[in-house]
């Protein structure tokens, strides 16, 4: 054994020392620091999730919801900390929930029934709702979604249909297709839900509107007409009780429609939401997509993690076949292969990053600018919101996906131990799942990207800032002389192709007497590959940019990072649209080949500079002390069903009836 | 409503009868009738899966051996009929483990113990332990994986060392990674495991050999020196209770070594197995693979049944924006995307089915030849053995991973509801996820098809059977009035493109003086490709030759599934082999278009001609009477945590004491 250990060993020949680049991913040292103070105060038992999986669910929705409470005390506790330990975990609950990994429906609470009354409350409203949500005397859900209809909000079949002559809204759910379904915090927490209905006035259809509901009463039971229960168990996210909801003709006052943007007067008038506030709705929506993307990031990258510190520490095969066991075993890491699966994942961790970041600072710019205006609103400078709504459905649509891709690959890559529920990663795998899915499915999301593509290139959007390329004309053949200004011209040059074959195929459908639905339906595919290749090349322009916020000493190991993220994402685009040549695949293929070289010193030190912790990995096989096998020994050893009691019942209750006890009393040697 | 349910509807308009197909998939009506009669037998309450994601693991353990006990019984009573069945289904319990979707530790002791009871006991050996086996007088499990070493055995560290004075041999664990580590079955029930271990005979290492060890007594504890568990809880297979084994210097009889192929006498001669008789050893090696091949096919057969009936069920979207809700929703499946995510998958269940059937109709040969040879061994004509071993290695390993990532692809094609367990799909997946690696990961078994691929470039193996095609000389470049004898064509240059790359990649490596290992290693990922290649090829090559079984009116739906099973992974080449051109990419995306839409009408029936049954399926979301959302409500009523006493004590010691009881009093109106 030498002196380091596995991790230490990466660390100390990587060309980079990784302290300065956790500091620019947390903005700065004194951020970081903070950081790291508050991630202390998460570094108590309670929090210790490695033995979680042994626990039926009953018991980790209960553990899942005291951690949330106990989290959120430490955040009263120690708000000025909260406050200014980092802008890249973003603000409130957020950082808490990434350290203790802890997804219950209290989060829930705060991240959507708390935000939408900030963001959709009138004044009045958020007065009356805030202050008893912050405080915990209501809790609430955000009850979008029923059973029959995702996707389609406009489809919704709850209605909320007003009475003038009794002030009041009743809200009520048809058929069991029009259940609110999935809400986390729904199931078991709620006494209330902001629920989304048609919203009914003289018989005409105002279409969907927020409306906050209460569902159960001081005991906690349902009130009358409403039924109220937990979905039922998920794949991941054991400690989220999301519900379903079924209300039938329940009244609530005029005061509970959400008015901040629109409003409905005692007689029955309503006023629309004027043009200006609905832009700036828009920024909500986007916010919570970057966040998402940033989360995405993140979620792959705490993946990676344990992948790479287990295939650093694992040892698979015979260093020298003729040798045998005498000739030592390889550190599988150290298969060419191994990094051909785990490698572009890293670079994409950060591609993603990169690109949220980029997206962050244009909202922020943007906020500001609506804080400068005050109420002149027409000050507001609103122009690039609709390209920036584009990209950001893009990257959360495709951000998501890599990432459940990459944390899967990643697992597989952790072999048989990337399974069991001891590493980690496979409760991390699980629970990662429905982000996929959850505030816009991937497909809808990548379609809205694609329309603004098309969009522009019918001159109906601005070709401006991420979409700025698209009006470039002169192409970018690839060569073997790449780099990262000419990566980035040549994927510009295949989203550029592959837009202006979805625009074809679209025009071609209406071209044959499609209406406009179906020919838009109908082109879904290449509509779809546009998004995805336009987004590819935004994750790679970002990258690049960022790579000027990196540390000196760690610029050489991105800039490879970056490369190799261009060359594995052009060589996975159709030829169709990259115009690929034989030559020039071999070239990806060695330019692969090459940086995958160059950067092996490197791989740990560029995922661990993410600085994720043990304490949030909650994983045997990527302990930083390297008692790898120990631990994973010593959890199954605690695992419930090897109490004697359990195991006596067991066999007792089935294969004792079948055993020859005589044979087996007479011991091996007998048989 | 339309008086045919979402199902029958599909079903009618398909260009064909699913029974007659489903009559070829069992080799004919008899069978299939059998196979029918035989699945009604486990058609009791017993085997309802549905809530079984309400049990905590130790009941669903309890449940799982309960259920596998009763199998064994159904199977004891009606040995006939099992035998008469179906011989796709395979023989033993592996029928009634499809019907029942039940993976307990005494499906591994027939699968694994007995097997190895039969396949490498000698003949004294398995006169003493195949009737108590067969049994249940002893249960068992096979050992080999240790928790420090997997894939390479040659690596194991588990010692047997004979001692002649005692004849008796010492089996020893030296260390924790030494440990025996995922056995199924070895967790919880076993009496006995049949374990690997280097065999040192008068300090000489003889290499790995088997042995029978008991482990457990009488009353079901470990014996001296023995410490076994369950190695604790996995993403999937809750009822299987994987486990670890440490053995510290415990005794075992001579006649425990098995003894087929290889012996030690009393004073510690070894005699080492004959050459015919490991050729021999490889046919067991082969049917395992081809079973696991054609369990790929099934598992991923499964998942698309869900995924079809529910996207054949499921509406979400407007038909006409304009006219909104009136106008009516879209079933999900009629989106082009969805097709274009769903079919090809369905393509390639038949085409790893149809490899499946043709390896295995080979090895039934053999096994004839075998036996007409009788005690004449030289007779035995093992000339394909190679060819076959490497063939079969490529089909388990990327047939198992095409499984994997199209059920999990399936899974996301169900939206939101494919993550809750009650869509039968969510369980599958988790449970499928490990085929990929046991008998053999993914990479190594691509890499042992590889080398046999190269080997032929190189002369050391002859160009025959599935290989033959590398001996062809004419490239052929894919034009644009492809059929199936040309996509066969294209496909075969392109593997044979690609294993020539790798086979240069090699000779790079070891002229540029690495030594054998080091150029192999460092050759990985180009052979990779190459034996994916080849394996498409090879399905591809076989879904052809299949055709002539399919029935008559089936087959222009298959001739078309067979096209577009070649054409899309056509496109998934790299150009560096298939030399594709931007106007051959045209062709591909176009003629994907084009038959998805000719195929539409039949891709429920070519699923369905599966005759995946709604028990087998055990899914709320894929019932086959299209009481789809009444089966998924009535499921999450069901769930345990919607008990009142659960809810109001979860209450109670969470949120309960921060929640305002008077202003929740006072209701909805006055808050």
């Amino acid at each position: 054994m030498s002196a380091l250990n596995y991790l230490d060993a990466e660390l100390a020949r990587a060309s980079f020392n990784v302290e300065p680049v956790r500091h620019m991913l947390h903005g700065g040292k004194q951020h970081y620091d903070n950081y790291k103070k508050w991630h202390k105060l998460f570094d108590i038992d309670l929090f210790d999730t490695t033995d979680d999986a042994f626990l039926t669910r009953e018991d980790r929705m209960r553990l899942g919801v005291k951690r949330a409470l106990a989290s959120i005390d430490i955040m009263k506790k120690n708000k000025d900390l909260l406050a200014a330990h980092s802008p890249v975990h973003g603000e409130g609950g957020l950082s808490a929930g990434r350290i203790t990994g802890n997804h219950s429906g209290v989060s829930d609470h705060f991240a959507l029934f708390v935000s939408t009354i900030m963001s959709q409350g009138s004044p009045d409203q958020v007065r009356t709702w805030l202050p008893k949500a912050l405080n915990l005397e209501i809790l609430g859900t955000y009850a979008q979604t029923e059973l029959g209809h995702g996707t389609n909000v406009r489809g919704l079949e709850t209605t909320a249909t007003f009475d003038p002559t009794t002030d009041q809204f009743t809200v009520n759910m048809p058929e069991i297709t029009a259940m609110k379904w999935w809400p986390g915090g729904l199931g078991l927490l709620s006494t209330h839900a902001i629920i989304y209905a048609r919203l009914i006035v003289k018989e005409k259809d105002l279409g969907y509107h927020a409306f906050m509901v209460q569902i159960r009463d001081e005991h906690h039971k349902a009130l009358p007409g409403i039924e109220v229960g937990d979905i039922g168990p998920k794949m991941g996210n054991p400690a989220l009780d999301s519900g379903y909801l079924y209300i039938r003709n329940v009244q609530i006052p005029r005061f509970h429609m959400f008015a901040r943007f629109q409003q409905l007067s005692k007689d029955g008038t309503y006023t629309p939401a004027p043009a200006h506030l609905s832009k700036i709705a828009y920024m909500t929506m986007m916010k919570t997509r970057v966040m998402l993307s940033l989360g995405a990031a993140y979620a792959l990258a705490k993946g990676l993690t344990v992948a790479l510190r287990y295939n650093a520490f694992r040892k698979q095969g015979f260093i020298d076949s003729k040798k045998g066991r005498a000739g030592g075993e390889m550190v599988i890491l150290d298969y060419p292969v191994q990094q051909w699966r785990l490698v572009p994942l890293i670079a994409t961790s950060w591609a993603i990053a990169f690109a949220g970041f980029q997206l962050r600072d244009i909202l922020t710019a943007f906020e500001a600018g609506v804080k400068a205006a005050g109420k002149d609103v027409s000050k507001i400078d609103t122009s690039m919101l609709p390209e920036l709504h584009a990209t950001s459905a893009g990257l959360k649509a495709f951000g998501t996906e890599a990432a459940i891709n990459g944390i899967e690959e990643a697992r597989r890559c952790c072999g048989g131990q990337g399974y069991a529920l001891s590493s980690g990663i496979a409760q991390h795998a699980a629970d990662y799942l429905p982000a996929v899915t959850y505030e816009g499915d991937r497909l809808p999301m990548a379609l809205q990207t694609a329309r603004a593509l098309v969009g522009v290139l019918a001159g109906r959007m601005k070709a401006e800032g991420s979409f700025a390329y698209l009006k470039d004309a002169d192409d970018v053949a690839f060569s073997e002389a790449f780099n990262l200004p000419h990566l980035l011209g040549v994927l510009a040059t295949c989203a550029r192709r592959a837009v202006a074959a979805a625009g074809q195929v679209l025009m071609e459908g209406r071209g044959s007497g499609l209406s406009a639905d179906a020919a838009w339906n109908a082109a879904h595919v290449p509509l779809f590959t546009a998004a995805s290749i336009h987004t590819q090349q935004y994750m790679l322009r970002c990258f690049v940019k960022g790579l000027d916020r990196v540390p000196e000493a760690a610029r050489p190991a991105f800039s490879r990072l970056a490369m190799l993220f261009g060359l594995t994402k052009l060589g996975e685009i159709s030829c169709e649209f990259s115009h690929m040549t034989l030559a020039g695949a071999k070239v990806i293929d060695e330019g692969v080949r090459k940086l995958l070289s160059d950067l092996r010193p490197d791989v740990v030190a560029l995922i661990e500079s993410w600085g994720i912790s043990d304490r949030q990995l909650g994983s045997c096989i990527a302990r930083s002390d390297g008692k790898i096998y120990e631990a994973v020994y010593a959890w199954a050893q605690r695992s419930p069903l090897n109490r004697p009691a359990y195991v006596e019942q067991l066999h007792k209750e089935t294969i004792g009836k079948h055993v020859n006890r005589d044979l087996l009393r007479q011991g091996a040697a007998k048989l």
